[in-house]
């Protein structure tokens, strides 16, 4: 009992079709919407194997957000897909009270993506040889990462030693890809040339090291894909208008779920920061299994005589404006609508996305506040009976 | 400059045409594809806001995938939304190594989900005899909570004191619903019954210790949502067989792997939990934001002369079979796929994801270990030239 | 090339003297400070072997330090032995600043201690029922428990299952002596019964899950000795006179180190409490290894118009009033000083410990934003030429 | 009611005996051995204030210890003050096993320490000017610092940008001393140097990012005073005779611990680091506070065919052999004892602080398995009855 295959026409409207009858044979509920959508299923070569078809998620839009980043400068829209009711009027008023005040700054401070091999060596007086071969030969390194990608570049690494083992983060920026792909197949290279050149017992690709799509403190101290950090002062006006708070209620609140989340051992300090950045990974084509890392950040909030000053910094943004999902068809739509398709446009894609998550933390906090988060969800959530 | 609202109907074509068209002036760039599928507007009604379509995600099958668990017996076919090519693959073939080495037995632990309100008395003293009165009232307060829900029940709680504040974790089961909504509500009728009972200064309704949506160790040690552990022997044979490698050299690998992530400080102990979590997410109408605690898990391997012992924990897996996004057509469908929608079923489906998750787990220790890891992202991972 | 050891008589001044001989010609460094004090060596047998003397470490003393407190309640002169100059001076100005403010009040909010040990079952089928087991056989383990020891109860457990492995956390109260020996014994025959009695494949004694001597989110989380919290409300007045700032700069500052130490993935959040800690663990005869998880902690401050809220939470204090280094002479000496030696004192001593914390906490922020930090070190601190 | 002070002469025989005479009247208990010792009080002078005489702690010896490390080559005899009994017997043990089966490779990976000040600026704009004019003036920062020191070397800085706060770790090296008074002046210069020269609104000494006597990630990643790393392979033979145990027994055992650690969320991954680690400090002089982010380390175990690979990291290890308590008399001759006392030889005190921790892992692994852990307690440990 297996799915059926076509290896010729995998991605053919029959194939699928093949497959969606045999699941609904075998479940008795019939198949009908994953595979009757608008899309050629060939787009999804690449993408996906054993293909059933595209499922299909509710898409809003958010903005105008004014954002002043060194790539994102102007009013944007943002897709956001979720299935959150009250989420996107959520961040949809984020946005507004950012906007109001006069926008947001943005800034990416960081910008590379890492594989971290592990080698094995016959002693630790080795490893200290290996770490100095290391230094010596990183330019060689370098050409022979380089020479299997032509975006990708190794420009550093980071060595963790113990006893016999050598750790080796490396460090790529891989041009506007998210590049995991890039940099494992760099790595790969790297790691069998590394292999012939010097005793090593042996290595293993990754370590857990890297860490890709797992949260970790790392990823916090040295950044890992976007270190990105935002800023706004809302002023007092606004956020009585539209919050229908003060500044002061706000950041008692903050203080207090700042000591909860250390109390929790949270690896981050944030309201839901996962929130903006798993719908706006949703639309644009992102790896969602990275909403792991990117969602972790630390959220900072300030009374300033009633106006409120907050920034946020996300230390490990894994997003990507070329490769990946970004060329399906609703995805790219997605991306286009900021013009962020395709080269030359991951650090403005990136600046969008804190813009989007700070928004997102402003009216959480409020709403935390102001005793509307319930009366909101009731509002747009689900009525159905629970 | 905004959004196109109509108060009346905004889930009607014309509403959503108007939006996307606006989109589309504003970007020049034709927007198509997100609002010409084949569903109803109107179905997304409670889950977004300001629709402007259906983002559209490649979906594949894995299977048959063999699970002993207490609510899910037999073989499954998984369906996992993803844009990662090779994703499903890799699971598939994970899958075939536990359904040939006799399937995975798969337990859900536990089952609660958590608000954290914290509440502010005048000192120290206060809180004492707070924390001496939840004590003595938790009846009431269960009667309070309950109240407000048919479905939602308030079954313990813990308690954190730091100096004048109360940090009150309330433990609810919420059927087969997800449940944030729900405990919410439940929640805030709760702390308001506190407020009008007990001289507390103030209270937050949720002070970031529940942990929801982000990843925390709070939930490794008491758990969220269900708490999975699965496990599989893995016979000799049919690792080398598929995965073309030894139990010797996977156990190998996975040690320096865990020395690796703790170094790393990373939150959990897997190589990509988050894959499996957020595919399987996305095509069942879970919400991608609890990935960030979702994906949190810790892996281990063993080598039984020849045979590889695994099993997984996942402390806080975020799902339900009701509400949410379960009512979306694609989703709908491909939960019923695996007999898992709606009432009596979120073990079920809990037991299915975590057998999945641990399918992910022992391909890509193999494909580390036999070096097909960058062979298999070149076979099926996009061609276009990055 | 051995230590001299005399089987019969290993604690005579004479076997000290022929070891520190020993000592002093392989060193030729003559050692004479160890061996020459005016101690009968004899004191310490069941605290060490192998002795070559005693360590002398310079002791001051801080107060009076007002508390109110379940068990400690009145001023209070504490003991601290340390080597860094200044300190003593540092904790002094908190205890006063806190004695004029009308003193702190604190409560032990829990009190047990652990060990953990793991068992191995055949399959986590096995392990399900091991659990069940395990519930239904409490009181006859808590017996077997109880058996082994005149002081210690176990009084409830925690559990966590990942696949065969079912990791048992046993809760002890063990009056007033920090317990681990008695506690490790209990759990030896706690888990021998079991052995004799479930078909448990094997087990070990302690899986790190107590967790004894390392800092750990779990021991936060469910408390690990005593969690004692504690708090002061400063007065502007004595803030201005004696910390020369005010708690807007305090409180400002705090806000800045709060986010450094999360970006910094630091467990707890606080300024030095593992100074004050580590101070009266050596006066007071306690186990400095476990400074590692008592000097855990979290400080609160908050301005209220200009009066300052501070709190603090030591969730895991490891102490003891009876056993251990506490029969010793001047370690004796240092807990009587408080009346805190002996028997229904370790309580008290525990609200001492986080007063004094408290005290540590308070001085240090007002010194990093008076400036005042670096010339309390030049001025207390050792002026040999670095 | 206050301690007597004598400003002229506060380390005299009579102030001193007027604070215990003082003491003693308050407590009712005669204070007695701890003035009583063989010390001229004036030793203690720039290590403590508020002198109330010396604490003596029982201090034994284990060795020889074989070591190879850059520094420390040979057999060494190490002191450890300890309280707990049979704590010496087992380091010894392991100190036998280590020397018998070749010796233990040590080597400092790294050597610098920190302070970590936080600058506030107008924005994030300006925050990233200012992260510009630091690299551009990063030669003048260090000719600042160094204005402060004769041995300490600013040698580089790790910044974090959270909005309009920059964070910056500063880098020293600080020659044999432990080095924190050294650092903070030069800290504090070069802070207003910066607060000269540049338009920050303000800033903090420390932002808790150094970070300084709390267990923090990122001294695990980015190392914090010595990071150093130690191995050894145990001959089976070696085990056996004096562990009564296998490798096999062991690695076993250690796989499950090391999952606890993981599951209860302990920063690093080891046995007891912090008893050997707290053990040395205190008879060496060392800052014992320091015993919080010195005794995080991760320990490592594999089966090699019957012997045992054993190898750990202590990624922040703080010590130093001038200054702090290091010139106090029984200090002096602990580290005397092994030629340690003095410039030049802090790394070597490092190895053989690091050997010594490797010697207490193999020890308490041994026994947990072997079933001696509590036999050795009942041998060794206090017998008064609890």
């Amino acid at each position: 009992m297996d799915l059926p295959k076509n290896r010729k026409n995998d991605f053919s409207e029959s194939a699928i079709k093949k497959r969606t009858d045999f699941l609904s044979k075998i479940s008795g509920f019939k198949i009908n919407y994953l595979q009757n959508g608008n899309l050629d299923p060939g787009v999804a070569k690449g993408n996906i194997e054993n293909l059933i078809g595209f499922s299909q998620v509710p898409t809003g839009a958010i903005g105008p957000l004014k954002i002043y980043g060194n790539h994102a400068n102007g009013d944007f829209f943002v897709p956001l897909s979720t299935t959150e009711g009250a989420l996107i009027s959520s961040f949809n008023r984020g946005a507004r009270v950012i906007s109001q005040s006069g926008g947001a700054s943005v800034v990416v401070v960081k910008n590379r993506i890492q594989r971290a091999p592990c080698f094995e060596l016959e002693s630790l007086k080795k490893s200290m040889e290996f770490i100095n071969w290391l230094e010596d030969n990183f330019t060689k390194l370098k050409e022979v990462a380089e020479s299997t990608t032509n975006k990708g570049k190794l420009v550093g690494y980071h060595t963790t030693v113990h006893g016999k083992f050598v750790f080796v983060r490396l460090d790529f920026t891989t041009g506007d890809a998210m590049g995991m792909n890039m940099v494992s197949k760099a790595t790969y290279e790297v790691s069998r040339y590394i292999e012939n050149s010097f005793p090593v017992s042996g290595y293993i690709l990754e370590s857990n090291m890297a860490v890709d799509k797992k949260p970790a403190y790392i990823n916090s101290v040295l950044g890992r894909g976007k270190t990105v950090t935002a800023e706004v002062v809302l002023k007092k006006r606004i956020i009585s208008k539209y919050l229908h708070t003060t500044s002061k209620e706000i950041t008692s609140a903050y203080q207090k779920q700042v000591m909860g989340g250390l109390l929790a051992g949270s690896l981050g300090a944030n309201g839901h920061l996962a929130n903006g950045i798993a719908a706006l990974f949703l639309s644009c084509g992102q790896d969602l299994a990275n909403v792991s890392e990117s969602c972790v950040g630390y959220t900072y909030m300030e009374d300033r005589d009633g106006d409120l000053y907050v920034s946020i910094i996300l230390p490990s943004l894994i997003v990507g404006t070329i490769g990946g999902g970004t060329y399906l068809p609703t995805q790219r739509e997605c991306l286009e609508m900021m013009d962020c398709h395709g080269s030359g446009k991951s650090e403005k894609f990136a600046e969008i996305a804190a813009a989007t998550a700070l928004a997102g933390e402003i009216s959480l906090s409020a709403s935390i506040v102001a005793g509307d988060f319930i009366t909101a969800h009731e509002k747009y959530g689900r009525n159905r009976p629970l």
